[in-house]
């Protein structure tokens, strides 16, 4: 039963395939969308805070550093080769002709996160707020570079 | 000049407006599902091992786990009023006749994964096959019950 149970999920989710072996480029794609989308309603409030928009919450805070620690890591292996296309996507041709500088951008916004984290964990709110700018900084630069402002297919 | 990256990061993303109020319809739909794709991915590679499809891994079980788990609360507030279309979708219109019934099936979900994710953090791999178990049948009897096979809009 349990693997009956397993089995049927598996295809419910249409995920076992994607477990086993790289996924197609268009699966990929809204994987990767998927995390950024998370990453941003995880962001969001925080920027609200740092911004002054809405209340300063440490609970919040806390749960939304952790969730982002948890998630930043994800996208990056989805930008694989033949995935500058096959679904609509804002990922720029940069990130495939200059590899190195993506892995750059990328580590600086994981390590903005790392610092985000830890300053959350602290309960330092002047800390956090320094983090949240200097996340708010890398996520941008990384934007700047590496996407586009339309979607292309 | 923290202020002014914030600001830009917000825009950048498109989340400040999302932070500070109820989203959109098809917002909130593209929300739950991101939330859904990143929960089916950290998932499927558990089920994988549970099937004994690739070898069980417990650093990938711990990690996925506690993924899980920060995750697995997201997305049932954007199952809000009149969310029952605005973006093509599959959520069943039981989510909103039968919410009691939804609650239910999505606290179950919310059980078992912590219920893994403890095992998990146990390192009892047996614990964890029993578990992954559990939580295929919560997700498959939820999306039996309240998912549509097709997408509508």
């Amino acid at each position: 039963m349990k693997l009956k149970h397993l089995a049927a999920a598996g295809l419910a989710l249409g995920i076992a395939a994607g477990a086993l072996a790289q996924e197609k480029p268009e699966d990929q794609i809204r994987y990767r969308q998927a995390v950024m989308n998370v990453v941003g309603h995880a962001f969001g409030p925080m920027i609200a805070m740092a911004q002054g928009k809405i209340p300063y919450n440490q609970d919040v805070v806390a749960k939304n550093s952790s969730l982002l620690e948890a998630l930043i890591g994800l996208p990056w292996t989805s930008f694989g080769p033949g995935t500058d296309k096959g679904a609509p996507t804002k990922a720029g041709k940069k990130i495939w002709s200059e590899p190195a500088k993506f892995k750059d951008a990328s580590d600086k916004v994981e390590q903005a996160v790392g610092n985000l984290d830890k300053s959350a964990k602290s309960g330092d709110e002047k800390a956090v707020k320094v983090a949240l700018g200097h996340l708010g900084k890398a996520c941008k630069s990384c934007h700047d570079d590496f996407r586009t402002k339309e979607s292309h297919n």
